[in-house]
């Protein structure tokens, strides 16, 4: 074991920390109250590949490893989480893809995506599945050298930008859920306006409808059938983000606190002078490091993923801690600014908003436990 | 001991409920949005007297009680945060009037107040206070038959309404805190822009700057000198507001959490079916019961206040429980929405941001908590 | 509304902490070590018909309701769990034959065992049942004017006395679940050595093993098949007790930790002048007036009790509560102890390890939720 | 990072988790009954050098790292609190020895104490001292080659065993709290009877009284006044052993729960079904898994320990964490288990027991937070 960060990873951790500093901490605020994302913030992050993080080099990546990614997710969402979520859902969908194209799909969607010329996304959910991959109405019906999708999906993220889409429908022919690349914007591809959330303002989800969208038969990404591992590893590829979002989110919760603590006096002294805001500050410490090394570690799995329901129960786990840490985490930040952390003008305001995200995207944290809990009960221990 | 309501008390709350379902709920989302209380829904709620509930007739109240508001104030903050921390600030400027006012003052300011001609504040705070009066910069340098007031106060709900604000302000010649009654846009009185708060909106909290504003001397609110006990008693009377729209909070978590759940279906049946979502809403059932007795307590308690101190502790203790407990509640209630608690579209969302607000204001939970604890250690026990 | 006591809930609750505190209290170490209640503590409590409060004077009861009931049992809890969990099950035992029972079973059964001549029992639970009363396994079968019971139950209070015993069995001529009043001690009924129990000391649980019992025919409780709504309202009146034992351990956990933090020393001054003491003694107020007003309200409900599906469901609210919540507040009590609170030389040792019985007994808080939850989810809401 | 164990770290666990389920747990049960851990574990434990895991082997240790001994303490903590509550303050007292000790005096300590023929202890708090070591009253007086200490201290671990005690003292002609190695059973050298705690039985505590206790000048440890960095690294030290003995217990609580989870049915089927039941085996895990990397992580921060002070935050940190914890775990083992989960006869009663003691010794859980804060807070951040 070794908790130390490697050089190289100390690397990207800094260079992270460094472009959150200065390129979008300055924004951040803008970002959520527009909920847009600047383009010369994508730009700077694409010349950092900071899209393509632990993909190959050959592919447009960064080569940095799923633990590179975490530790430069972390920087990124302690100071913008719409950032952070844009960031999350387009590296879930490349790495979806990572694992199941073929060499020409990856050639074709990696390469732009890692270099941030596309933004990923990855849609499964549709207004009546769930969490429940059998519920899909969305279907694809082979069409000469083409499937036709028809269909809706709910809350995808990044669908009004263009790139691939990693879409999941039921091939009419053998009735199995599978998995397809979708150019978004092809005819017949259209979005809602983005809903309106709470938090996490600038990453979008919007819903997405496919009428008689010809996808053509290369995209077929795995096998026919092949949809539900695909889903799986997707999915716990995507809570590497969630969480480390929220990770992010934490940390932002205790570094804002430590310096109103500090800097907001009552009676002459600082309250971090008080034992109530002490206590706060130990617990915020106590939840970011718990979460940290929970997050740190998960990165480290997922660079050599060799049971991939096993490595599905462990994200599971992550995620279910880190999404509701890092409520608690943001609310004792705020408990701690008293009315002022109510304020837009208080930058805690925003990350209790964002934080409010974690636990409920890509699968509630009660449907996290249950997937924890039978990969312990099925197992002899 | 009798847990039931009288008839009383059962028409005060089935009148604010179908006012509440009626007139508000509709353009709930509205005042969210815009931030603002339509006039018709004042005119409304004036005309059902909800904005004099607990004073004498006489001075233009509904003689309902403390019991009678807090029954009221639950059915209106179940619906509109916004509107709850309008009618806590006033009931509560109101309420230190009718303590400490003379025949005369009463007379004046009652009147219009209870009939909602006039929006009542009560402002103590002041940037550098925090919760300590001592602190007060606001100065009231005697002028003849007036005194002139400068100073800045900050986050006074109801600063943008005409009518009565009961101000504290160190008396010079004394050197004392004491109170006024200060008409609102007298010259010399500015507001700053409202807050953007993160929830409550529609309730506004603004910054006052006093500039020399001339009030009659016959303004003075109880003596001079007197400042400490009428703020003690006001903040007091202020807590009963603030936990009752918690407690409405409350039940408008449970309530959305009971309709999703039911309406919501998962793999063909409701979601109400499954023992994950059953332990949430009893867990919110749970913290409406225990919220809800402390608050009709708390009304009860406030219709005959011997020992203010004594008094003071009970509302710490109600206002520490009730403002945490909303947070949950609401927390909870968007679990059970999963991601669609996240979005403005469903009423679960804006009841969260609400709920927030219910901790910090008034003073933040630990402070109620110094309260309840130095009344526990002072006595013999 | 009126919140409160009367004269006469006033005297039933003065009585009974003054019993406890002068009689029981200098025992209560005894009790916890012994595992035993002296007959002197039985007799004492018997003399002010502590074993038959709520019940008709008739039938040997003190007729002070289930209000009185509460009150006296708070007191007698917080002093001993073990005397608390002996009086909880004999009055349940007691209370399902006063609302069930013929004219002439509560004038031969009652009458001892108000007076304290008799502990009572219920037996519901086996081995195999959990709470599910379909799993009974208990044989009773008619033979001329007797019915021959077989089986055996499982944790069943108070089997060690003489007394009635309330058990479920199936009548094996219709196949239903049937209550029968047993005289315990009858030829072929026996017991096990008492289950050692973490906690509430004092009070015994034990095995009944019931080999060819004969009990009289006349000793049908209620009718055949009656037995679902009969241990329906039982188990929902034994939440009383419990419930009402977990407020008792709730005060002493608040008047343990008030009293420490008033009498220990940290660098010369009582450790309650630390917030972080002060915090944990406002959390334990809180606990307590939360839990408090539930359990008074639940014996005013019992009193009168028109729908027991209802009742039911507000009972499995309280107890779901009450019975966590002691567990929390012996445990911030612990806390404010430090080390000492982990020896047997300090009250708040036992006093914690009576509050972990709590959530368990009578069905474990979970079990209470899915109650709740289902009266909830039911209604049209 | 590497969150992989090494070989040798593989080694040690498999080793330590072996000889726990082999030779501890079939006595675990006798040794919480007669408080008293038998000789042939003892022998045992000192066979595998497992009292001397992180020393140098030429000073008798196993030279496997504090990373060695949080993975063993893991393993035999899971099994028995009290062996781990005996192995931890006496591995505390010989790292203290470690780190300040001369080459004799560790040649003349460590080696007995590595082999397991001396069981050594750490003596710093006294009846007035709290955490304070301004409060220390016990003195030493220089007299000729041997400084004569008089005085009291409260809660000594292994204070009955023969071998090492590390005392601090106040050193009479400075005026300063001084270190000394104290021969156990020396002269005017006396033991109290153990203290009974609520858990962790076989770990004992005692209070000593040195009357005229003669201990050579050569035993003084450090230099004169240098008492208090000692006490910090040693107090830090020790919370290794005692959090990752709480780790142990929450493994428990999670094995047990789970155990238990899958083999108790309820309508058939096990319990492990239900959903109430699975989001506590998931809650279990979560705390596991957080806690976990925590203490891994902190032993491999031991075997390199630069900064002292930041050291003894990071300990405080876990220790607040792990502490607390582990009673939450061991509770919601309990409630899967219902009422069976209260008796002596299932396992899980007494890691309840002994998880209880993990906030309150080696500093209650506040105190660790203030520590943590105060590091915080002090940093520029």
């Amino acid at each position: 074991m070794d908790f130390n960060l490697s050089k190289e990873q100390s690397l990207i951790q800094q260079m992270a920390r460094e472009f959150a500093e200065k390129s979008i901490a300055p924004v951040a605020k803008q970002i959520d109250e527009e909920s847009k994302i600047p383009e010369e913030v994508l730009a700077g992050m694409a010349e950092l590949d900071l899209f393509g993080i632990p993909f190959p080099e050959e592919y447009g990546g960064a080569d940095g490893g799923y633990d590179g990614y975490v530790l430069a997710m972390e920087q990124i969402a302690k100071v913008s989480g719409g950032i952070a979520m844009t960031m999350a859902a387009h590296t879930l969908g490349l790495g979806a893809i990572s694992a199941f194209g073929t060499e020409e799909q990856k050639k074709k969607y990696m390469i732009p995506g890692c270099k941030a010329k596309h933004i990923v996304s990855f849609a499964f959910t549709e207004p009546g599945t769930g969490s429940d991959p059998k519920q899909i109405t969305t279907t694809a019906v082979k069409q000469g050298d083409f499937y036709i999708l028809n269909g809706t999906k709910r809350f995808i993220s990044n669908a009004n930008y263009p790139g691939a889409m990693v879409v999941f429908a039921r091939e009419m022919e053998s009735g199995e859920v599978t998995a397809f690349i979708l150019d978004k914007w092809a005819e017949g591809y259209s979005i809602s306006e983005p809903w309106e959330k709470i938090g996490m303002h600038g990453g979008q989800l919007l819903d997405v409808y496919m009428k008689d969208v010809k996808v053509p038969a290369d995209n077929l990404l795995g096998k026919i059938g092949q949809g539900f591992p695909i889903l799986l590893l997707g999915i716990a590829l995507g809570k590497i983000g969630t969480s480390t979002a929220a990770l992010g989110g934490t940390l932002a919760a205790l570094e804002e606190a430590s310096k109103y603590a500090r800097e907001k006096t009552h009676r002459g002294q600082p309250i971090a002078k008080f034992q109530a805001i002490q206590l706060k500050i130990a617990d915020l410490a106590i939840k970011y490091e718990t979460a940290r090394w929970l997050c740190y570690r998960l990165g480290c799995l997922a660079n050599d993923i060799k049971d991939p329901g096993k490595f599905a129960a462990e994200a599971a786990l992550v995620k279910a801690y880190c999404g509701d840490n890092v409520v608690d985490a943001a609310r004792i930040a705020v408990d701690v600014h008293g009315s002022y952390g109510l304020m837009r003008d208080y930058t805690i305001e925003r990350v209790y908003r964002d934080a409010i995200i974690g636990p409920e995207i890509e699968g509630v944290a009660d449907m996290q436990k249950l997937i924890v809990a039978s990969s312990i009960l099925r197992s002899k221990g």
